[in-house]
């Protein structure tokens, strides 16, 4: 199927991939009495005078909006919020199918860091998590962070985040098969925007040693003159080696390679130069960094992909609405590193070891079981890092 | 029943008035390869070039959020906008069960006007229309009035232009009842808020020519100090008597009251002032300005209210929904004059001249065909007004 071709067929079939549903009778005086005014008033009452019953009296408790500005969406670039509209549907109706999320896209017209964050702030007392979607780097980090810290609902930035839970998750099950260790492994990213930063940031507190990161110049080692804020930030915390030179240097004798960079970059001779047993998530979009069946041929010993086209397909779709469902059933006020943690694990764990092979290391995307587990270990591990707000 | 402690316990259990579905299949890897990624890439290529088409290629010809900053919510005040959240979802439903309309509530966390005004302005591209609720006066009517100019999808004002609306469809009705001509009725409107201002230039425009408006401090007249922005410009149109004094005053021989005030302002006294076959809108809420039946006894012809537990109940409930349905079906820039007055004859034509009655003047809320009714005459009206975008 040319999928391309086919989805805009669809796209103008459909108008629309989520749609609003009354939940309540409004078919008679009583019902509109009761639903409506003058009945009403007493539940906004309550909530007036407590705020957090806004979760149990109104739809709050599990409505997260896909928050997008359109700058960086899919492999496609800056093509602006109402373009972004798609993405954030289909994110939006995955939500539900997967994760029995209400969830609605919010496109921001502005590119301005500060303005996305006001934006964000004044309307987040009508949700119960935000999920921020696509926005480029670097601007990501700072909204991300800065509304982390001044909301109280969980905030999650699904291209950092749930990139690097699913690439661990993923890690978890191939390391299994290749026998080897995560604290002994060298693993190389290549790709130093939003993703690559935030795998390596969460590889190395699930445990991973040797990470090095490249980007398009280079390896990314400190003293560099072309590194940006969060580039000269992870040099810190990558790369002991103080290894200097290309893609091709860090690759040699590596044991993983991670790709969220672009198209053909990695060459079958750089695969051939890793160490035994290599382990390849190649994940550009839609082009992978090097072609399954040539990194084979090269001695690959697992590939992965963002493609649904290849066996291993390493797609956040199996993270967020499970990640969500498990914050909004404990009230999580925010996403912290036990629950993402969780998260990793238990993708990891819907595969039974049993089933494990080179060509099976993650669940299906739509074997909802999988996320079912995902929630569950999330809102264990919210409630006993103690963010749960439920009394 | 009692409603405000029924509706607690519901709105308990219920959790939310409104959902989220997911319309498209997600049950297999085809399912997301169309409704995501990959090839969800060419519907947004497709916005990209034209934004247009984001009308016709999501969901946002169909979605329209209900947005307040909770100032004016019901007759309960500035409760916060958490806590106007069960008002705003209960509009979500209805626009839902009675206008097919994708509402979601959006409750912004700020009272200055630019910021509200930013705020809209920077989500836009996400909605086909905009409903503004519940937010006090006189911002009101600076926000609606800037978003109506700076936006290309219909912004509307519920309780200004709502209550304008169904007012006069009961104004047409009633008349016809009582054998008297707008043009040569004497109308007093009490309240002069968002509602009673909207009310009196929209009676204006639709042909009455006598009005006076009062407030607490009295009649408005052009020179009163006391005059706000809003009430200085409605003077220059109203009173052109140029009375001075109180509502008592104004109502001497009047042959209409539309009270959009507060409870119990209008005594039997004032009522049998007024002139042959009196009607009466006392729709201040939870309270009417006069208990309909002291009305009646005092000689009234005609009573209508706010609420649902007498008869001829006067609730813009009947024109929201509809108004935005025709608004959407034809892909309407703005909301117009004509479309307003089209909506207000649809309303009053939904009762039929053998089923007229003084205790029946309007279709019921829940009462579907209405709302198809308004939304058919509004969809005409926006295509002879040259305001759809359809081609």
């Amino acid at each position: 199927m040319n999928y391309r071709e086919e989805s805009l067929k669809k796209h103008a079939e459909w108008r629309g991939k989520i749609e609003t549903v009354c939940r309540v009778p409004a078919d008679s005086r009583d019902a509109l009495s009761l639903a409506y005014t003058p009945g009403v008033a007493e539940p906004c009452l309550a909530i007036r005078d407590d705020i957090e019953k806004s979760f149990s009296l109104t739809r709050r408790w599990n409505t997260v909006p896909v928050i997008t500005d359109g700058t960086a969406v899919l492999g496609l670039g800056d093509i602006g919020p109402e373009a972004g509209m798609p993405v954030m549907e289909g994110k939006c109706a995955l939500f539900k199918a997967y994760g029995g999320v209400d969830a609605y896209p919010l496109c921001i017209k502005s590119k301005d860091t500060d303005e996305i964050i006001k934006t964000v702030k004044l309307l987040s007392g009508s949700f119960g998590g935000i999920n921020l979607e696509d926005i480029s780097a670097p601007r990501c980090f700072e909204i991300e962070t800065r509304l982390k810290e001044e909301l109280d609902i969980p905030v999650f930035h699904d291209d950092q985040h749930g990139t690097a839970i699913v690439m661990t998750a993923a890690l978890i099950n191939a390391l299994k098969l290749a026998g080897k260790k995560k604290e002994r492994i060298k693993l190389v990213i290549n790709g130093a925007g939003a993703a690559g930063i935030a795998i390596a940031k969460f590889l190395l507190s699930f445990g991973v040693k040797d990470v090095t990161v490249c980007d398009l110049k280079g390896i990314i080692c400190e003293g560099e003159n072309w590194l940006n804020g969060a580039q000269t930030e992870i040099a810190k915390l990558t790369n002991k080696a103080r290894l200097r030179g290309s893609l091709k240097d860090a690759m040699k004798g590596a044991d993983v390679l991670i790709g969220v960079s672009g198209p053909h970059c990695v060459t079958a001779e750089m695969v051939s130069a890793m160490a035994d047993k290599p382990i390849l998530f190649t994940c550009a979009n839609p082009v992978p960094e090097i072609e399954p069946q040539d990194a084979k041929k090269a001695g690959a010993f697992i590939v992965g992909t963002g493609s649904s086209a290849h066996p291993n397909q390493i797609n956040n779709v199996l993270v967020f609405p499970g990640l969500f469902r498990g914050a909004l059933d404990v009230r999580a006020n925010t996403v912290n590193a036990e629950m993402m943690s969780a998260a990793a694990k238990g993708i990891a764990d819907c595969v039974a070891e049993d089933e494990l092979s080179v060509d099976y290391i993650l669940p299906y995307a739509y074997d909802k079981s999988a996320h079912e587990r995902v929630a569950k270990a999330v809102a264990e591990a919210a409630v006993k890092s103690g963010v749960s707000k439920l009394k």
